[in-house]
């Protein structure tokens, strides 16, 4: 086979071990590799990746030394022109012209929905890795990606968490999550952080300065809210005028992370995650599937509809809120 | 009912968010916690550790601000004493002095075993919770701290890869497991090297030797063979003899990472599991479990009997293994 | 003596290991420390620093394992009491009730300032501590806090970078520095950022631009702005605003990174010279000076008048200026 | 001008941050620059560095985007060829051939003296830039490289410490320097650690025992001991040996840190150094400078003849040396 892979939407970090892992699982199989430049608009445009005597391939060789490196090497993009249906067939062309038989895409809802159009216009077959520091799609447990934005998160928490500590303040930190609360509630768990705000929980502001101020009267000092920028109430900066205004007698900052949780090098599991799905995805082509998504669920690897992966809802582990409410003492 | 906690045997990253767990998860629960220090030594010692105002109780203020710390505030050691009837008897008397109903002990096999004869000797309830950067107990799927020390080691081998590569040169990398894998390959697996020489594998040098060189000749600049120190031929030290006399061209160095694997703050992940399984252990213990271990499998604690843990031989995946075959290219 | 030492102000990475050094150097010496929590509020409260018997006093072990921490354990405040004479007056009582002879403050200017204005109502010793991220103080080459706050920038820089060449894109990141471009002038070189915004110089974003173009034409994927919070056109996203004016052809983004730069653990650099000024501190302090701050120039532990730290005016190197614009291609 | 650079010797963290300056500094002055791969190794070879074009050239692009990383995208060699006169002859023809003017080379002792040689047998120009972990040479305040070296090892004692506290031992951590105590004498301070072991200053074992037992007195629950490979009693190993012929109380541990010093991402202060140093070099180089090595001094960029950097010992400074006794209580 000839196996096409690239990457789609904002990047995630362990696409860069996810493309190494298909590369190299191919190449063991005797399959052939085109890397695809910046998602979509590389297949618009034939945007492909050369090796360094300039041919349109993949080798073991131009995949060297990247596991441990954020972002990712065949860049990503967020594509307008592949919205469009002349976009659409350009891109068939494009997979036609160079005899690719099967495509592999890492990326999130966006990159699948994509992925479900081409199905619909395109005779070879086409897999989904979840590359997505979200953790908002089904058909896995974990997204690749997730893990390092908890620990970037986390590392972050831990640093403004001597500050709170030494000047005896509230901090509100912003992660990221649009419609998806699981990287704020994990970090905070992980960061020990007192309140998560989050879209699938209704935030409630005078039972949580109750709370607070009862956390205060036991000797707390400090005290840690991690808001998912997709809270209903909006994010931290509202939130903190919120709390102003319901009394809150803790001296109160705001942090906005923002894109810095999605580079940094990946955590152990990010890397082996995104080595066994790019690995997985390339013996799941090979032996016929396609418009199905690989993901990892109690620690096997499995298939489901690519249209699952953005059309249903993942839900957050309700035991992991009751949990943080445990241990916000 | 009235707890004690203690941790006990090689310290593990983790055991301090461990220790608020159960803290908080009891406290929150309307129990007490006491403190013991150092073990089954702080048993036959009577050693408590007391709050700031002197008494043998822990509260929620006891365990502020130590989710983020590794080693253990109670303080671990291999206790000789508790190993004699004497001494498991005055662990029974302090028990029963300081009137524990439930102790839940933090440890690798060697505090299970101690926790299988306590059972025999004292009426009150027992649970352990596996911390042990060895990833060896059966009734988990992973140990509180193995996820640290796997990030300890791959962020070393990141280093060294830097070295590697500058030089053309291959690095033995000698990672703790005296008698299982698990260290080694999963961080193998993160870290892209080549090679994992294991307990539970056979170390063939001449095929090792054979697949390196051929590696160099597809361009190969630099090798990382990670050893577990249990592995059947010796540690890193004779395997880098035996490659030399097996006539290995790569120039040969060896790193022995040692005890620096223990330390560190813990990653998101351990942070989390010890959590949710020092909450978990206080939950099962208050619904009257005894002799039982608190795991975590396919997402979900679970309990099994502690005997389980130490004399059950838990199995690496194979799948691993194939899948770091198909990488090493 | 007796010597008496706090933290004041924005808590610096280092603070804690110089309070260690203040008494471990003073205690060598022979004499007494007493530690005052939050700073001047502190002295004005009464409020101790006590030891594990319950005394107002600091030893050796008070001090243990806390070199590596970030944060103050003697916390730090912005005071208000202060300020007022009623609130000095009972800083100098609490003082005189101790018996404190000596008194080592470790903060910015704002803490410089409120000794300069206890030597005039007060018989004793003082001395300060340059702490503060900012490294605004003449008088030292550098700060207390400083080397960890670059490093702490430009770790967030290296993840943005991934982010920034696999999309393509501009950021701008905004660090502190109200009046003072030193921590954004070392980020940028350090982190390989093509532009720095800072109170020093004139930001001229037609010029700006026009660079970045001639760099996109040159092959550059990224770019990377560092932007002071004090810049004198304002901070990060009104800058990201003029761009957009101004038509530059990147895709923008913003980055604030905020109070993430106050903490962690400090680094080497500011460990050391925290644990080399507090020794020196208490060495000057004990031979006799007062109204002086503890530097290091060119190496050499030097004292320089407490006045000169905050009325007069640190320049930034040109050199450095010029060097970032010669490495900006 | 038509500027050679290479790397020579261990590798050390800034090696590629000063490359990059070079490549730069010379082409923002109009100069062409030509990469030689692995040192010495590469002008007796002819290995030069090739750019995506094939030609052998540098330019701004060659050098993106690696500031941040370790080891040197020119690799580095110890070679055996250059040390005889044909091989001194091959180097001089290689230099000829390409029309080089003048030579930067990056590296330690060993790499100067081979300058040295050069000289006396090539016309051109001839600049030396410091770039060891080692910080072992004159005419330079820091080597590029020593500052992230001693992160990475106080990094390794902060984890160690966490272990140590729990258990109550004593570490024996080993770092490198055969002839210099620079290593060993930073981190031993920067960690906090009891004692530092270097080849400077005798090592008195029953001296160093009475030390420590009175330590064991005031409660001190851990030691780290620092040791250089140097140190004239011999490494770790042989002083935990005789630590424990001389009844040193309690459990000891080593620690041998070894290669993964030299790797990582270079701290701030690294890439800074080796910006300066490196478009320094190329500034000094086109002024006519010749057989010089280019430090910085007190924060100003000097020159002083090659051969002082390894014929002249460089001295320790004795203020540090008592100030870590003075903190180790």
């Amino acid at each position: 086979m000839r196996i096409g892979v690239f990457c789609s939407g904002g990047d995630a970090p362990g696409m860069n071990a996810c493309v190494r892992s298909v590369v190299r699982g191919a190449t063991s199989a005797g399959h052939e590799v085109v890397g695809i430049n910046r998602g979509y608009q590389g297949l618009v445009d034939e945007n492909l990746f050369l090796d360094s005597l300039g041919e349109a391939k993949m080798s073991a060789r131009s995949v060297s030394n990247i596991i441990q490196r954020g972002g990712t090497i065949l860049r990503s993009a967020r594509c307008q022109a592949f919205q469009t249906e002349a976009g659409m067939q350009k891109a068939v062309e494009t997979l036609e012209k160079f005899k690719i038989d099967g495509l592999i895409a890492i990326g999130g809802n966006g990159t699948f929905r994509g992925l479900n159009e081409l199905v619909e216009r395109w005779d070879g077959r086409v897999i989904g890795v979840p590359g997505t520091i979200d953790n908002d799609l089904v058909g896995t447990d974990y997204t690749i990606g997730f893990s390092t934005a908890v620990q970037t998160a986390v590392d972050a928490i831990d640093k403004l968490r001597d500050t709170a500590e030494s000047h005896e303040r509230l901090f509100l930190v912003e992660v990221m999550g649009r419609h998806s609360g699981y990287l704020a509630l994990y970090t905070a768990l992980a960061a020990g952080a007192e309140v998560a705000c989050i879209p699938e929980t209704p935030t409630d502001i005078p039972g949580m300065v109750d709370h607070l101020h009862s956390l205060q009267q036991t000797g707390k000092k400090s005290i840690i809210v991690v808001v998912a920028e997709g809270d209903e109430l909006g994010g931290a900066l509202i939130l903190q005028d919120k709390l102003q205004k319901a009394k809150c007698s803790f001296a109160l900052r705001t942090v906005i992370l923002g894109h810095v949780q999605r580079g940094g090098s990946p955590t152990p599991d990010d890397r082996i995650l995104a080595t066994r799905l790019g690995d997985f995805a390339v013996r799941s082509i090979s032996e016929g599937a396609t418009a199905m998504m690989a993901g990892e669920i109690n620690h096997e690897c499995v298939l489901s509809p690519i249209k699952d992966s953005f059309s249903k809802r993942k839900e957050l582990p309700k035991e992991m809120i009751d949990l943080l409410d445990r241990m916000s003492k």
